[in-house]
């Protein structure tokens, strides 16, 4: 089973979270997005990232990572940002088509992309990292920042909380919210517009859109990821994310 | 002709644009923007930069640049961005008053002063660069995204195109919105006050406003030109501007 | 006397400025700030910084600073916004309690908290710098831009002028306004919530917060302290400043 599907539509690439009800972040979704963001970087000229009805995501599958050491963790949360930076740079516009909640990673994930249309409906979306005694990772810290202002971002992460998506669309962390039925082709639509651009001039304005972050992301990241995982394997922290997995 | 006049009313220089009824950046414009500039830095504490009543400025001067070749084009260029960084650094305060349109390079100029008042009439602002298959030049990308906030900059930018005087006002791109008959008596009016501060204090707290921006232009200027002559000189974009040229 | 008073409640600790009516910012103040500083660090879990119920805090004790000379004027503008940097880069959260007014170097130590929460009547909040004949210094400037905004910040730094507590509001200079019997149990409340989660990881995430204004700050703060030397030592500064200390 593939943990992520790939469609066209002329050169739009749709990619779709599959890996269960929840698309929960295993190591095996990190590296099937990376290799699909691969093959699709010749030919698309735009991307939707989509995910399940109930979830978009629900961030890390914790049963999975819970059972890494810190090598193999520390391995998976590089992997995951290294992602997670190829998709916020990627050289065409980007959307992610919200239908339903997009929690802690799966905010993330969210976080990559140009823009968040998202449905009309009762789902949630936010970083609940401090909640569980962790950090929010350094590269999503910078995008959430980036994307709704320092103000917004750390009222939002020292929060610990999930909030709805017409509460998002107040703080600018979605753009459009929108009937479920049209969500797909409304982004699909949108992205059409921007990839009639010249995508030579389109991927410098997307560099010039990212360049500060990634410069500071290649800069600091180890230390970051060494902070992060310090947090996950202290004692109170290992409980918090085992009581949790048991809703997984 | 002077495609640029100065005049001085107390302490407040007034430089109006006049290469035309639409007031095209050519060479001898840029070139007389700078020179003017250095004139009046002994002098003035103060600076209104103002175009025609129809268009402030409907940006590059196409007719004349579109017969450049690639060395005289990276020229222009450069000269262009780097009268937009005096501008963008100039000590004392500036305003753009806006009579008439401000598109593509015009509204560049208009992004390099402190603030922009405008007239309450059906006149449009807005960067259609990606509309013709360039990329919105580095610098202005960076000041327009330090004067309306990252998301309605790559809004706009995304858009590739013009907005109402009075949509500009909403997204902060436009400071004041009034009568075209106290239009420039306002910017002197408002200019003056600031002006009436003391210039070593001013030109201080400028510069931390600008540091920035500054920085990174002075270090990743040369690359990002040269993505843009790329870009300037690919086939489809030569055939949009040549299109574009009739108009003038 | 100690210029300022310390109690904990639980593991919030509560900084209240105690230099007199108006709570003037002597160099026994910034010695004090500085030493109670060090002294919860090991402790606190969160901090509230109150003032009194006139003034928050006026700023600089003029009638004692403007008998400095350049080297201890030096000393202690340095000493100031290391002390600012300290506060502003505190491990923990931190909420200014706001009952009365914030002006100039009061403003600005109420800048370097997470939040600052104000009482429902009519005080003031405002950097009268430029009215004065000085640059906002540069720490302050950047605390601004990144609690605020480009936009909003410049207005305010160039308007050398107050406003109330409800205008700070409308702009994010104040987070919340409510009644003043409340206002301390509220900040003590907020503190207390933001404190339950794990300090390791709040660290981080404060950490993430503050990086680029500490990186930026340590490296340029030498040219800019001299700046404002300049500024402070000039004739007609001196003057605003013996004319405004009289009100002390």
């Amino acid at each position: 089973m593939q943990t992520v599907t790939k469609e066209f539509q002329d050169h739009i690439a749709i990619l779709r979270l599959n890996s269960g009800p929840t698309n929960p972040i295993s190591s095996k979704l990190v590296d099937e997005i990376s290799k699909t963001l691969v093959e699709i970087k010749g030919t698309a000229r735009g991307m939707a990232l989509c995910g399940g009805d109930q979830f978009f995501s629900v961030g890390f599958d914790l049963p999975e990572v819970l059972k890494f050491d810190r090598p193999e963790m520390g391995n998976f949360l590089e992997r995951f940002n290294k992602l997670c930076l190829e998709l916020f740079t990627a050289p065409f516009p980007t959307v992610c088509a919200l239908s339903g909640h997009a929690v802690a990673g799966g905010n993330i994930l969210a976080l990559t992309c140009d823009y968040r249309y998202a449905v009309s409906e009762e789902k949630k979306i936010g970083l609940n990292e401090l909640n569980l005694g962790l950090p929010v990772p350094y590269l999503a810290d910078m995008m959430l920042r980036h994307t709704i202002g320092n103000r917004y971002a750390s009222q939002m992460i020292y929060s610990g909380e999930f909030m709805s998506f017409t509460d998002a669309k107040i703080i600018g962390l979605i753009d459009v919210v929108g009937p479920p039925e049209e969500l797909e082709d409304f982004t699909i639509e949108r992205l059409s517009q921007i990839a009639s651009f010249q995508s030579q001039a389109f991927s410098a304005v997307k560099a010039n859109k990212v360049e500060e972050i990634k410069r500071r992301y290649e800069k600091n990241y180890p230390s970051k990821n060494e902070v992060f995982l310090d947090c996950w394997f202290s004692d109170p922290v290992q409980k918090n994310l085992l009581e949790a997995s048991v809703k997984f």
